[in-house]
């Protein structure tokens, strides 16, 4: 298997299966001297972990990061840090060994390395998004002042718009007054073993100027390939995305931020949005 | 700059500038002794050139592909194959030395490199699609039988479903009987100085299976960077794309070709949409 | 920090200081279903752990491996493979907090990245070398049939040469005979806190064909990175090696082993001799 | 082919055969706004090039480099500068088609890649190092203070030593008292159709501090792939070299030197001795 790294002077290679001993990432290219909070790291993958709503998957760990290397005296140490998280529910009687899940890794997992560990979606699974968030962590460091938001739009049949109300949604909807109502409706849908697809909107602040390249290594080229690298995806668009096809020209330039923050595939300061 | 390298173990180096001397790119990975044909390679890049229809920006250039490295008596050395395509057409007094037009790479550009070729579009420019032409060619000569078929969809306040005829549309829609209508829509526009933006249904037959790897190289994640990372592009999606917010996942699961012929990141051999 | 991993198609993402809580790697571009053998791995191991003879330095572990990922069933699933080794000895009060040894990493690991474990070596330790016997290991199950040997043919004040006792050496010298006198001479060095540079001779045999490139990325130039990469290497010869500079070209044309087993970069099928 | 490319954050891609119709390289990761000097790119060409003395092989051509993009009005632009060399010697009639001299890559090159130019040696001729020259000049506009000094210090049955003679070496002996002897007997050579090997002393002062990493990207490590990526070398060795096998370490420690301008992978500031 490859392409298990991504980045180029800062990496994250990510290993481990949903179902094996551990799993974890290398992060590479991360300075010397930066204060490390392992707080902070295990608040993130809290945030990541199911199990937390009655609407989630059921699966439940406690997630917990051990960091094998690049930290002495809780500072980075300039050298590859290897963050590891134990998988402490391998409940392997849940799964068919013989299953093939359309959608799913099963089929075209067994077909590339003719071996797969039938307990659950191995590398292909959710879980392997435990290195994108400690790659995630670790990122921050480097650029702490870069703020994202992320809410749901769409979700089912339902769609969502900013209310007044500024409490934030435990759901993480754009409309935090459907809260109640979309609980109700996934823990339905979730009893009859249905789930439902949405659309996330999200919005990156304070973004350096000057990240990414004229070439193929465009910043929204980058982002595109990290975004749609997690299994659910099915889509992204930048700024103002496919509504763009409607509009002229000169429409679109005159409102710059459906550019979403970047010009030539370099970001110019602007918010991004996808 | 970096950046101007896609690809691990087929990869493309893209090289020059709209208004420089000549671009082109290098491409490495092929194997040695497959059969080059010149001729297609120059009917390739035909196709991609501007000015073919009153519709198209005005410049027009012969873009005549000379082969630099890598064949010996119409084979491939199984060496690194250099083509470039000199730049003929360099009227450097059309361009308005500091024109910053929004959303184009002019502005990000001198923030980032600090010395920019004001004669045109400089890396940004279209033009540099010329080298991912180059590339596609020789992709063709190891995976002949890979067939794609690009057709638009919507263009500006128009949508296109595929009509009953069978023609061929020379505008590339998807339902040709709109040729004329739309040539003349397109030509008002460019009277103006206007353009429209539009969305392509690509369909990619004939895919050899195990394509892809299931984590940051999944094949949707690889396609997704390739795509948009040509200038142009705002968003892309795959199989059922955004639609597919709306439905729930029995539904998606019932319906195979909304995972457009991939599963947990691999080919299954199945037609992939975008 | 960057450069922690070699390899391209097969690669190792090396990990870990000499002090901190585990050393290891992540090796990727494995096959899928290759028969995994923890004895083999953890015996690799112990003969790269110093403490087992008079002569070595005194750190004695036990260096035990624990797969983390891309073993199931004993078989490999083509995913990544994450081993660590703890480290079990991390006496602190050995180490001098402002000692900068000559010829060690200290002093510029400092200048470079700020923070240094100033315990031990850090990545500049030898124990870094777990990284690679980790590598070699499963390198072994892709390429089983290559064999390596390597000898000592000169120690300090000593030259070896093979002699006609065929009883393998304890201490890998080229001619066995002198065992006992080398360990003596060694132990003795060592209680003046003394220490001996070598030579030593490798033979690689069962290479397959075609393996190296042409131009950057000759089997040469590979080799002698990875052996360059090691701390205590000073330099690196390949077939006649310097000897070679006294000979003429027909000379050395004449006697194929001086090539030492690759033509223009590429593996011949013959012997490596480095 | 692959292995064409040398370099991560400055980058080498070369191209072409020794008998195809050009020669050449993109530099990639030169920031914009450097001040570019046709004429010194036009000598360090001539320096590569053989036949301006007698003792040379045969071959002659004018090696005159054409920029092909990533230059504007005499200054870099920050994109990837391509430069080609013309092959205006091609005389094929030279050649015997099924020739395979041992110790070239004439049957290790059909062994692996099935075709190739029988006209001369194709990637492996000693003319690829155009690309290196090439790429040299442009990474001197980085790194302008950075000085390499390389003379003979064995050829054949010869053995040099710095002379108290100031004049330089027209054959870049170390001792230039040899000059007239040492041509006479090259030229013998020649007449006889044979060559000789040497050793070559190399030393790089102004070196920046901070080079290299800890791991496999040490310094010495990278230099040596360089080195021996080069047709011809058979070995490389830095500061106290295969000499310092004869040498207890407290000796070697005590002559800074003896580490020849790196420590830990990481450059010191010293001169680099090879």
């Amino acid at each position: 298997m490859r392409g298990n790294q991504i980045g180029k002077l800062f990496s994250v290679t990510s290993f481990g299966e949903s179902h094996g001993p551990a799993l974890g990432a290398i992060i590479d290219g991360i300075p010397g001297g930066l204060e490390f909070d392992l707080l902070t790291l295990e608040n993130e993958l809290k945030r990541r972990a199911p199990g937390q709503h009655l609407a989630h998957t059921s699966r439940k760990e406690d997630d917990k990061p051990e960091v094998l290397s690049g930290i002495f005296e809780n500072k980075t140490l300039g050298t590859p840090i290897c963050v590891m998280v134990k998988n402490t529910n391998q409940r392997s009687s849940d799964y068919d060994k013989d299953l093939k899940r359309p959608g799913h890794a099963d089929q075209t997992t067994l077909s590339k390395y003719q071996h797969r560990d039938y307990r659950g979606g191995g590398r292909a699974s959710g879980r392997e998004t435990i290195a994108r968030v400690i790659g995630g962590y670790f990122a921050s460091l480097i650029i702490p002042d870069v703020k994202t938001k992320a809410l749901i739009s769409h979700l089912g049949p339902y769609v969502f718009n900013p209310s007044s109300i500024n409490s934030p949604s435990p759901l993480h909807l754009k409309d935090p007054s459907f809260n109640q109502e979309i609980e109700n409706f996934l823990v339905e849908a979730k009893k009859k073993g249905e789930s439902w697809g949405g659309i996330i909107e999200l919005k990156v602040s304070h973004v350096p100027k000057n990240l990414g390249e004229p070439c193929f290594d465009k910043l929204k080229a980058d982002l595109a390939k990290g975004m749609m690298s997690i299994g659910a995806t099915l889509g992204i668009s930048f700024g103002g995305g496919f509504e763009a096809a409607l509009f002229s020209g000169s429409k679109i330039s005159s409102h710059p931020h459906y550019f979403g923050g970047r010009e030539g595939g370099i970001s110019n300061g602007d918010d991004l949005l996808m």
